[in-house]
Order: C-alpha cells, then sequence, then structure tokens
C-alpha cells in the first residue's frame, strides 16, 4: 500500500492507494502528519483497508499530487554518505554521519515547478532515500533497533544552491539547502515492512539525460546504522523525515551544468515511484 | 509587557505579565505558538491587557517557568558573530552569516535540569539573544525591512557538545547542537517595540564564576542584518526563532573546563531575565 496525499496546494488530501485504487482516508485521520505517525496511523490505515471501510477517491489520477507527508518537526539530511560523490566534491567518505538540516516549510510536492530565484545560479539536483521515523527515537541501542523506528520510505530531492551552501556558508552546509521548495518529496510513502532500504537503485535525469545511477547498497551508512548513530546525538519525533544521502552524478562534480530555466529535472527511486519537476526562475 | 508560559512540562498555561503582574490568556489563545504570532497575538494580547479583560493567575510566583514559546517551526542559529568568540575558537570572523539548526524538541525551560548523557563530556554553554520572528520573511530587502519581521527577543543558551559538533561531525556543527534539553529558552518574550537589540548586556556564570560579558553592539551581524542576508536563502515563518551567536567565554577556548554533574549554569541578558540550571548525568 501507498500513503499519498492528492489535491492543491495546502489543502491537500490524505490517501491510501492498494492495487492501484485510491481510497479517501478523511474518515479516519485529519491528515499524514506527526501526528499520524505518533498514534499508529498506518496500522489503523490498513485495518480499514482489510475491513473494507474506505472510499474509493473519485478522480484521483487527475490531482495534483502533494508531498506524502506534512508539518515533520525536523528534516535530517546526511550528507557525503556515498563514497564515489563525496569523491566527485573533492572530499573523502566520512567516519561518522555528517548532517545538516532543512526547514519543513522547504517540502514541495514531486511534480510542482521548482522555482528559483534569479540569484540561485547554482541549483543542484540530488536523488535520495528517505525515512520517515514513526516513534521517539533516542538512543537507539543498534542499527537493528534503529530499522524499528522507521514507518516508512519516501523519494526525496535534496536541492541544493551550491553558492549558498559552499561559497558564502562559511562551511555550513545547511545555508544552501533550504529555499522555498528545496525539499520535494513524493509521489507517496511506503510502509517500512515493504520495503527492503538497503537494495534499491536510485537514478536522476535532467533534460532527459541520465545524471545519477546507483544502489543503496553502496550507502555508507545503512539506514539502521543512520538512526542508531544519529540518535545519541538528537532525539527523532514521529514525522521526523531523514534524508540518507545522494550518490554521484551532480552538477557540484563540473561534469554537468547546474539547472537552468526551463530545465527539466526527473528521479527514480525503485518502488517508491518518479518526481518530475520543471525549473523556472522568478524574479 | 512579557509573554510567558508557565506550569509543568507540556502543561503549560500562556500568561502576559504586566507591571509584575501575570494574566491568564487562556480566555485568549490556545498558546504562545506558531499560530498566535501568525494572527497578530501580541497586539491581541495588548488590546485585551489595556481593555481590563483578563483575569490574574493564581498562584504565577510558585509555577514552573517554561520556554515563553512552542512548537516553532525552525531554530536557525548563528554562528562566530561576534568577533572575539570566533577567535577564541581558532577562527576567523565569517564574511557571511554562519547558519546551523536546532530541532524544535531542544526547547526546554529557563530553570529546567540540564540532563546529559554519561558520554556528554564536552557540554558547553553559549548565552544569546534570541529573536522571534513574527511574520513570513524571505528575501527581505534591507537589515531595516529585516527588523519589521520581529515580534520579539528572548534569551536563549545554544547548548553544544562539542565533541559531537566537531569530532565527530565531518565539520557539520547541527549535530553537537541537539541533544535533548539543548534550547533552553526563556523566561519571557518581550516584544520588540520594547527592546533595542542592538545594545544589551549579556552574562554567563557556571558555579557563580563569571565566564561571558559582553554586548550585542559587539554583533558582527546585527539583527536586521542576519535576517535580511538570511532570508536570502531560506524564508522564516511566524514563530520562528534566531539565535544570534553567543560572545566570547565558553569552554571551548580552553580556559574553561565543560560542564560536569551538579554544575550551576546561568545566564542573563539585559530587559529579559535570567536562566538558572543544574546539570544532571543521566544514563
Amino acid at each position: 500500500m501507498e500513503l499519498l496525499r492528492l489535491g492543491p496546494i495546502g489543502h491537500e488530501i490524505p490517501v491510501v492507494r492498494d492495487d492501484g485504487v485510491c481510497f479517501d482516508l478523511r474518515p479516519l485521520i485529519t491528515d499524514i502528519d506527526p501526528n499520524f505517525f505518533a498514534t499508529g496511523g498506518i496500522a489503523r490505515v490498513r485495518a480499514a483497508l482489510e475491513a473494507d471501510e474506505l472510499t474509493e477517491l473519485d478522480g484521483a489520477a487527475e490531482m495534483r499530487i502533494g508531498a506524502p507527508l506534512t508539518r515533520p518537526s525536523s528534516i535530517v539530511c546526511v550528507g557525503m554518505n556515498y563514497a564515489a560523490h563525496a569523491r566527485e566534491t573533492g572530499a573523502e567518505p566520512p567516519e561518522h554521519p555528517v548532517i545538516f538540516f532543512k526547514m519543513p516549510s522547504t517540502i514541495s510536492g514531486p511534480n510542482d515547478p521548482i522555482e528559483l530565484p534569479p540569484y540561485a545560479t547554482k541549483a543542484d539536483w540530488e536523488v535520495e532515500l528517505g525515512v520517515v521515523i514513526g516513534s521517539r527515537t533516542f538512543r537507539a541501542a543498534s542499527a537493528e533497533d534503529g530499522l524499528n523506528h522507521v514507518a516508512g520510505y519516501v523519494l526525496g530531492n535534496d536541492l541544493s544552491e551550491r553558492r549558498l551552501q559552499i561559497e558564502e556558508s562559511g562551511g555550513q552546509w545547511s545555508k544552501g539547502k533550504n529555499l522555498p521548495g528545496f525539499t520535494p518529496l513524493g509521489p507517496w510513502i511506503r510502509p517500512a515492512a515493504e520495503v527492503d532500504p538497503g537494495n534499491l537503485r536510485l537514478r536522476s535525469w535532467v533534460n532527459g539525460e541520465a545524471r545519477q545511477d546507483s544502489l543503496t547498497s553502496d550507502l555508507i551508512f545503512s539506514v539502521g546504522e543512520i538512526i542508531h548513530q544519529l540518535s545519541q546525538a538528537m532525539a527523532f519525533e514521529p514525522g521526523d523525515v531523514i534524508l540518507t544521502g545522494t550518490p554521484q552524478g551532480v552538477a557540484l562534480s563540473g561534469k554537468y551544468p547546474y539547472l537552468a530555466d526551463g530545465d527539466v529535472v526527473e528521479l527514480e527511486l525503485e518502488g517508491l515511484g518518479r518526481h518530475r519537476q520543471v525549473v523556472t526562475i522568478t524574479e
């Protein structure tokens, strides 16, 4: 089953899709938000599906696809978590997970336009496996224990503006990761029980040309290891999102140009769907 | 007037204090949260005070003081914003504001215990002027325009664990800034109209011995300049908190020991009150 949010920005309807049919979750929940995950929302949705209690959502195929969750408390991103990507940026693979943050307000839908201010001349794509936390997690005892706190998985784009991230940041990356709309997520969340996060192919394209093409088996720190290690330094809340890092093939490598007006950015993550976004420069 | 939240953790009552008298805000608002700031809460409280519509809160003096706001969307922190502090950490003063993030879940009250896990052996204090944003702010045109988006000011402690921040972070500071309770705020928010943020004395003590003692006039980037410059890279939401940086006199300098079990940490910011917290190591 897949969890989605369909409809205009700010008015998305929570939906579960099962065998290709979209069911309206509004009689069951208010939204797919931290409270949904904190109150065992996925199990409740599954029970309602199995009991045949849900009604099909009319016109689902024609609706805008929003991000499949809203208002997380935090979005934590792991940097340099693929060895080949670390090398293409000129860095050594890290000994410990390296993190930065994205504001929850940066979340956008998987097919929304990427609206850049005119000074964002070094905007870059990063296809990533996203983790949605299901329960408060502080000091997870092991990688295995870390995995027990995962509610589901989602495809994310860790959009980055490299001048703000690197040249004018004093070396602290978060500054270039937070322009509005810089965290497209979706199209859906798939429950953790239905995903093997350690063996997924993830790819990106710009204007139809291949950019990134790797496997999550190349992650330096696995999903469980990320949660285990980071939860020694911070407490994750239900609904928090962890973006696990991006593989080689971004513009920062110098092999490809940065994003320009009209560019089409596409991402795909095995079993977790696709993004297709058009870049627009807005004054 | 001062805005406070009084009562047990998770059950704080919103309060306004005027001429030393605490009035219960529950008939007027649900809490001092992003929605409060987004809906002109400070003006509504002032109008209710002036119209004599509020009732005094019984027993306020005996109640725990909580953080004076809850559930901000983001906490953005400026690093190295006092030249002498930059030097004591071995760095040059920055050309652009340098930022990192704290999770909203790290917020605690100004007199709550600082509970450290046993491995947090390099915990450090940082007294800071905190800014509370009153309205969405993206691409503020100038420092003056930036100041127009400030709802109020608050005293904050940017507690830091230096091993996690520096030694095991790959250089990305956020990792050492996010242990639970690492953002004590309070005791109150004072509205922007009543504060000159450019000329406040801020001090800290450990076990009664002076540590930090500086003036916000020494800030490299003023409050308005911080909002102007950072809002080119991100959109601030109502209720967001910006911590503006700490002056010299922290343990990282090598002049003082890191925090240990039983230490008493005190902070003061002119017109914005005091913190008094006791360190406890929790297994």
